[in-house]
């Protein structure tokens, strides 16, 4: 009983993915399945749902959680199934709601891209 | 393909900016400033690009240096000025060209984001 769509980005794909950026210049395809994150974060108002999903007690929330971003419900439900597809979030249906994880892995991949390259 | 120009982000600003995004939600304004550094990047080309610069010798590039991405030579230097008006290279001319640098306290800021709250 879950409305789980294919997510374009598998977190295990985007914490394989691609070294620090200051490392090497990034392949068309990494780049193609990078650009996918950063994108997703490229957002305002993805970003504050973003941080109040990885700041919420638990690390997870419901859309009832979190919908105090000044947008309708509906927009705020379309923003987490974008940060969804784009692989930062994952999801599962309890009752009525709808809760949302941040993929650590995928946090860890797109902080590790933004590291000096040479450690520190 | 958008022509709309990216807000202009001061280094020192964005450096300053935002606690990890899994300590606390982060407020609409640093949401809004936020989000054009993760936009910025949220394209593959200027990502590529982005990464030729920072990986490049000596820390800086010029068009010159940079242009196998597959993309016209206008285009790349219209994707290098929307990642320095977006605050994450800086640019100096010099002679002919105009050099590209990475700006370190921005990259700094966008890895501080995305580590997890607590350290590790």
């Amino acid at each position: 009983m879950t409305t789980k769509a294919l997510p374009l980005l598998e977190p295990e794909i985007a914490a394989a993915c691609c070294p620090p950026l200051t490392e090497r210049p990034l392949t068309a395809e990494e780049a193609e399945r990078t650009a996918v994150m950063f994108k997703a974060l490229g957002d305002p108002v993805r970003l504050r749902l973003f941080s109040a999903v990885a700041s919420h007690e638990s690390g997870e929330a419901c859309v009832c959680d979190i919908s105090d971003v000044g947008v309708s419900q509906p927009t705020v439900s379309h923003h987490l199934k974008k940060l969804k597809d784009a692989g930062l979030l994952s999801s599962e249906r309890r009752g009525t709601w709808v809760y949302y994880r941040v993929e650590p892995a995928v946090l860890a991949a797109m902080g590790a891209l933004l590291a000096r390259a040479g450690g520190a």
